[in-house]
């Protein structure tokens, strides 16, 4: 995990004052992720749990949903772009190791749609591009819908207090200040796993791609917090991974509250102190005032 | 600009109080980015600056870099995706207009590189994927390089006022909490343009690309400051624009600093009250005291 972070020289002024000193930021590299030797996506992570990152991915993207779909996962060794790589490719040294590249392959019978690239939104789509097509584009998608059977009801004080936790959990943020974190609790408030990443769609992919490669999809009864906005894309994840209930720090964009209504996620922004709004799904809430019309 | 935000009921509580109020919240939406008639990339975006946002968008990619490279920019009405739109199909209402799908035209005799959608990283490189591979292409597919004769050389001082005057001038961020703005400065603090979006690298592609419309490329002499962190995809768009000095009011990641530090960019992060970092390119800031080892 010394990846995670990297030293690099800096000049700190404070008041007019200079000092030259070593400091700690958060590293960022490449990881493609391959697709049954299929060059799929890049992305900029901070590299660690790469094996999550790409399970969770392909998660989100719908492509995978249960353990069982999921064959391996190797580094491909010195990979030179282009051809599948050969079976057995990453222990065979062909060149040196970036550990940049991963190749996930799913098991017989696994129908893989065409994602290509073109990310949750089918362009061919009758209506044109909109907000509208991006919604459809998770609804089909979906491998898990979110359902609780009695319903999940989370206290507002049990909400408030998770935050605190996560900062307290957090690894590497105080050290570099340059990392997201995502956090999934159970309804009850007991921390499940943490992951961080200078991505926050990292950061979730490798929350729910580690429960992928555990058997624990759906992640029905739990909450997701995250650090900062939630954006259609978080939302997204969360519904692909069956979680009942998405809390962000600070604010929703349009869509996300959207796509949280469409698909009965709760979704629940500015959760600072024991304040909070709620967005969408508010019967996993549980109010004990009565609603009263601002 | 009525399409920046939208208003959605939100259930508000407040040390147990509830209430139902409408709130204003950041509008996310698709934008597919064609050029010359091909789909090139969708993004999440607010709407608003769709033109320059693509145009910006082209110049990180290495696409454009003069105003006369560019021959136009439509919306595509009712776009269904697959084949090259029309001429004029953007005025013949073929469907509804959606204005979440621009097509970008390039002037003739413009040479399009093949970015297709592996944005910034050449998988194809013989080294394996790795920071080098994308340090090095940003190196190639530059159009500008950052020179400044005489050298540009920016005051502390300067540079610590800035935050708070973007904050000022943020239209929409009070009103959401939800917009991440970029700004651009004169080298003598000039405020120049400043853009609001739900992503922080789609703000920068709407002042790039506004600077392109204008005639303003290379944005010699002027420091670009982004709310939050400076990713290395933000440092690249700067580098690609020509731009000399990056300013983020939070931390930086170690690609960002190698990919400055290669380029001769310089990088200020944690720009808050009267402290900064400085992690490259230190020789543009007007340091008055003798450098101490810490």
């Amino acid at each position: 995990m010394g990846r995670v972070t990297e030293r690099r020289k800096v000049i700190r002024i404070r008041n007019g004052a200079v000092s030259t000193r070593p400091d700690t930021l958060v590293a960022e590299e490449p990881l493609e992720i391959r697709l049954n030797g299929r060059p799929l996506a890049i992305t900029m992570r901070t590299p660690g749990d790469d094996f999550a990152l790409a399970a969770g991915f392909l998660v989100s993207e719908g492509v995978l949903a249960e353990r069982g779909e999921l064959r391996n996962i190797v580094y491909c060794a010195g990979a030179t772009g282009g051809g599948a790589p050969r079976s057995g490719e990453a222990e065979s040294a062909r060149g040196s190791n970036t550990y940049n590249v991963v190749d996930v392959s799913t098991a017989p019978g696994v129908v893989v749609p065409d994602i290509t690239l073109q990310r949750n939104v089918y362009t061919t789509s009758s209506c044109g591009l909109c907000g509208k097509t991006s919604l459809d584009a998770v609804r089909t998608t979906a491998r898990w819908s979110i359902t609780d059977t009695p319903p999940v009801r989370v206290d507002p004080d049990l909400l408030a207090g998770l935050p605190d936790r996560l900062r307290a959990t957090q690894r590497v943020f105080d050290r570099t200040g340059g990392l997201h974190a995502a956090a999934l609790f159970t309804e009850d408030g007991e921390l499940l796993d943490i992951r961080e990443d200078v991505g926050r769609h990292n950061a979730v992919d490798k929350l729910v791609g580690r429960a992928l490669q555990n058997g624990n999809l759906p992640l029905s009864r739990t909450i997701l917090l995250v650090s900062g906005r939630a954006s259609f894309e978080l939302a997204q994840k969360a519904v692909m991974a069956g979680i009942p209930v998405l809390a962000a720090v600070s604010a929703p964009s349009s869509l996300a509250v959207d796509l949280a209504a469409e698909t009965g996620l709760t979704l629940v922004g500015f959760l600072r102190g024991s304040s909070m709004n709620v967005y969408a799904g508010e019967d996993r809430i549980a109010l004990r005032t009565a609603a009263a019309q601002g």
